[in-house]
């Protein structure tokens, strides 16, 4: 239905006119000039001809088929328009007006409106809120907006999405400016209908699309997304995503904009690297990675050749290569030795500075060392940046040239502005890819080699732990809303996480002898659903040698909350083991919107909340997953061992975690949060036990 | 003297030739070219005119006086010529020739030569390995380099020094792309003799410069930069500088390239922080952020506002300045009154999407709501990032206007590519700056709200402290080399910072003797200039209850020694106090090439290495300042008091780093390095004691 609709036979547009300063009248216009090969209907009922084409009174009136209509009439038409596009069995409609679900509920009304005419019909819906599609290759330009439709319009590999219409213009704009073309660039506004997946599974799809582009605000359906993530993935074609809403900032205005709910922007990040999706920064930099690896693929590894004719270029793109976390390649020794003929001793060989050479075969040199560093086994992508340099544009055609004929990624960054104007118009002409500014040569491979590594995991083995309880009957025995410490480990101790010895009392009851059951010395814990704080509220109480010293700590605990949380309701005191461990890990795990069970581990205590050094992924995970997450950890050496210190059980902590997961996954909406924080974690074959716990049923 | 020669009345080229694939007939062809107004002074022994002007067989038949010369002769004849140089009189000489230092050992010989000849007769030398400067006010290009004499050189008010000729180049150029001038640009190569300094301290009094945008690889002298950005900073012009060398790999580079050694980027940085100096990623974002601050100045404040008539673009620009860690301001609430006349209420009104209004004032509120926002005394600087919208030329050359016509700086963002080239032609008309990535414009943000950070921190009062002994006589009795921890707490002690009780004790003394005279428990250490992690040496036990542990432990640690340390010698055993505290840091100095004493601080333990989480500065610090670093630590939270925590005693540890750095100014290039770790830090009123040190006498 979606391949109709792109890649119509017939185009009508409601509301066609021959004046351009309507948006009817553009739109027409635009479909009439770029020279489309398919039937043109415009309807207008007070005109019998618009831009030299014979005009309708109705789309009735036309008659049928029709693969697509654009709506370009006042906002009290559209609903009629639609009807009548189902009468007369338009595939797909365009409604590119805005005021609907973006403005708010009462928008949102309408726009259901809308949609229940369109499903009654079998209509398919862009929009609303949207600027239409451009597909190159047929020359149509449906769209009200001139940014959209340039002359010519670039004809390529790179398919485009966009929530933004204005930010499609942008990303069409700068693939014509650095020579990348457009299978087809569709803004989908507000997505009523259909939505950002459809249009990526039509991609993955589509057998003039390589790789694809897409600017998005807020995903409808996580796991859609995910199913049309590995639909792109099977197909060999690189989905590229720049997403705003990761900040609290940028999610204010995605709702505003376009009616997107961001969702919680780790978890999408963790989605991208499991499911191979290539994330960048901005809409700008989405088609130029998309550009580079439809040309060249993906790197098989992460060491880098640099290289420049300037030694300051170079210099400053190996600070920003190594700041950025990417690898410089060690040489091989045949390579090492080709280079040495002509570089001086003095000199570094990656990175290279290959400029000012005192040999008559300094041009060969110049032009040929892209192809003899990219020809080495331990590089997997090459970043040349340009400098001022004599025969500097031919050096830059034949770099594109070289380029171009190997199968490695090569980012070549022209960094010295209109000095290089000449080897741009070249590169485009050869249809080698390239970036102006070094930000967009480092962001372009961090992100390619990020997902060059997410192509090489291997599907993980996700399988239910043994000894996993029945979950599910112990969360109905709890019911909903906020548990307490021992409630939420009972949910722990279902999934086989080991739990600390302890007994919940009443406030009655006799605490010391709980105590002396358990072995002291023990902790003292108040139990009470609004404290959820417990240690802030003066609630904890450790190191308790005796009976006496338990009744003592009752009453502190007693008087501390009455102080610090009043009006708190103590139901009664948790008596605990005293636990050791080497080091306080949190595991939890939380429901996404978008994604729903997610599961999490970070080095506990105050580490977690000041450095945000946490590893996320949806739930269940395998038990080789747990460990990457760990591994990928900053602080996975206090795991890991380093400098003296005992390396501590990852095993256990993964399994924990494949368990947390586990948990999520079975309980699913109606676990909102579990936090096991802190879990001890001991030395290696000698387990962990979590100490505390809070959960939140649905 | 440098005035003089970047402005000169006369120039003379040794060496020019008509034909210009010749480096000198291509100097001498710029200077013609270009229309330099004053003396030209061809020089050639076996020509009698070039480029139509009378040429000389030698200087000294030309006659003086000659301000500058160029030097485009083969390498042999370079003495020979600069000796002649000498004979008329020439001010300044320019080396463009390479071959010098940065080729290792016996090309510094050659380079030490040119310099002896240059002491000689009084001139000064710029390069060797250089490529020139340009003055366009002047109308001047004395360079080899056709990219560094661009028709017509763009005059303005920047600055420019270069390391690195091409990277100059690009410099250039890009100020030229973003409508930014140049006052003067110079490229220094080798800074055999006129170093970057120099350049800097002439911009710093040039009437011409507003602004100075500097490329460096390696400072030669790092008092003197401080010397020359106070300069600038009394004069009020903003010193930007990018700098390569920051990593290991751009370090090796830098010294092949102009032979620079990099010196420690972190110490440069903390320079850069405490003298004001506007420090930026790339060469070209130093140009830009220059250009934005010798039109607007700094901003005063870090108050942010954040818009664009896209709401894509919008969520885009506000999710990279929260990234960048940069603050959206709030509103006034008469600004926010007066856009939301025109704004719906379901839109944020900071970050702002303007765009799509349903208004007939739609274009005076595209235009007009960035003079709203900057007027608002909640604003410091506004991001006004441009999309695709109706009119958007006209809009672009108002903001432009709007822009230009206020204090505040305004950084717009040109994204969509090709699609605001005329925007840009306007802009650069108007003179007002722009970016055309979303990075410069975060990058050049970060970095002007960071130099008006600086800008209006007070110096500090630096005062040696009380109580601080004779620590050069401690020094004294300690001789050099690796020092004990004893022997390094002894200099502690001596500049005021509490350490723990202790004694050292031959193998064959009484250990027991000593631990019952500091009191039991006491730690045991070895005593081993060999060894320099006691841990890990298994030389460390702790928590020796009474003299049978402490003899008990004296073996065990021999043991360890003998297994793990093979060959140390065992000098004695330190015997000390068990001491508490809550949170362990580490106080340190360094002694740094470039900038001398150093002062360091990080929290303890494993943290510093792992997240390299310390602050620097140079020493001695004011208190005021250890303060201000404590409060730039990552885990500062850690130490004042955060969930319930324990507020420590942050003004002890501010004593300690103070005492540290002057026990680091006062020792000087003796102390090479030094390490109070771990120090425990204690709560508020509590104090701090260091119970380990290491430290390195010269």
């Amino acid at each position: 239905m979606l391949r109709a609709i792109l890649n119509p036979a017939s185009v009508a547009v409601i509301g066609a006119s021959s004046d351009t300063l309507k948006f009817g009248g553009r739109v027409i216009r635009f479909v009439v000039d770029h020279g489309f090969g398919g039937r043109i209907v415009p309807v207008n009922p007070s005109a019998t001809e618009v831009c030299g084409i014979a005009a309708y009174p109705s789309l009735s009136a036309a008659g049928g088929p029709i693969d697509v209509a654009v709506l370009a009439v006042p906002t009290r038409f559209i609903a009629p328009s639609l009807e009548e596009c189902g009468k007369v069995g338009v595939k797909g409609v365009i409604v590119i007006t805005a005021d609907y679900a973006e403005v708010g509920a009462e928008g949102k009304v309408r726009q259901d409106e809308l949609v229940a005419i369109a499903r009654r019909h079998g209509i398919r819906l862009i929009g609303p809120n949207c600027l239409g599609f451009i597909n190159p290759h047929l020359a149509l330009a449906l769209t009200s907006s001139v940014a959209l439709a340039p002359k010519p319009m670039p004809k390529g590999d790179i398919g485009i999405v966009s929530q933004s219409g204005s930010v499609m213009a942008s990303m069409i704009t700068n693939a014509r400016d650095v020579g990348a073309g457009v299978s087809v660039a569709a803004s989908i506004g507000n997505q009523a209908d259909l939505e950002l997946c459809d249009f990526i599974e039509y991609f993955a799809d589509d057998p003039l699309t390589r790789s694809i582009a897409i600017y998005a605000e807020g995903l409808l359906d996580g796991k859609r997304f995910i199913g049309a993530a590995r639909r792109c993935r099977e197909a060999g074609k690189p989905l590229v995503i720049a997403k705003s809403g990761a900040t609290e900032a940028g999610s204010r205005l995605t709702q505003s904009h376009t009616a997107s709910l961001a969702g919680a922007h780790p978890v999408f990040e963790a989605v991208c690297r499991d499911e191979a999706v290539c994330l960048v920064d901005d809409p700008e930099r989405a088609v130029m990675a998309a550009h580079v690896l439809a040309r060249f693929g993906a790197p098989d590894g992460d060491g880098l050749a640099v290289l420049s004719p300037s030694g300051g270029t170079v210099a400053v793109a190996a600070d920003r290569v190594i700041r950025a976390g990417l690898r410089i390649a060690e040489l091989s020794a045949s390579t090492a030795a080709r280079l040495r003929q002509y570089i001086p001793p003095t000199r570094p060989l990656n990175p290279l500075e290959f400029g000012g050479l005192a040999t008559d075969k300094s041009f060969e040199v110049n032009t040929e060392a892209l192809g003899w560093l990219r020809a080495d086994p331990n590089v997997a992508a090459v970043l040349l940046a340009a400098a001022s340099a004599p025969q500097v544009d031919a050096k830059i055609k034949r770099w594109g040239e070289i380029a171009l004929a190997g199968e490695k990624p090569v980012v070549l960054a022209l960094c010295p502005g209109s000095l290089v104007d000449r080897g741009r118009a070249d590169l485009r002409a050869l249809g080698c890819p390239f970036v102006n500014r070094m930000d967009d040569a480092i962001g372009v491979l961090r992100a390619i080699v990020d997902y060059g590594h997410a192509l090489r995991r291997s599907r993980p083995n996700v399988q239910r732990p043994s000894a996993f309880g029945d979950v599910k009957a112990v969360a109905d025995r709890l019911g909903g809303g906020t548990l307490t410490e021992h409630e939420a480990k009972s949910l722990l101790a279902a999934a086989g996480v080991p739990v600390t010895r302890e007994a919940q009392r009443a406030p009655t009851e006799d605490l010391a002898a709980a105590a002396a059951e358990i072995g002291f010395p023990v902790a003292l814990k108040v139990v009470s659903r609004q404290v959820s704080h417990k240690s802030d509220a003066g609630g904890v109480q450790i190191g308790l040698a005796d009976e006496h010293a338990v009744r003592a700590a009752a009453a502190t605990i007693r008087d501390n909350v009455a102080q610090r949380a009043p009006g708190a309701i103590v139901e009664g005191f948790l008596v605990q083991e005293m636990a050791r461990g080497e080091l306080e890990v949190i595991v939890g795990s939380r429901w996404d919107a978008q994604f729903g069970a997610v599961v999490m581990v970070g080095l506990g205590g105050i580490y977690v909340e000041l450095l945000g050094d946490v590893q996320l992924a949806l739930a269940p995970v395998a038990h080789a997953q747990a460990l990457a997450m760990l591994g990928a950890l900053a602080g996975w050496p206090l795991i890991g061992g380093v400098r003296g210190r005992p390396r501590l059980d990852s095993d256990a902590l993964a399994d924990a975690i494949v368990r947390l997961s586990w948990l999520a996954a079975e309980l699913g909406p109606r676990l909102l949060e579990f936090d096991a924080n802190p879990v001890l974690l001991r030395r290696a074959g000698e387990g962990l036990i979590a100490v505390d716990a809070r959960a939140t049923l649905a």
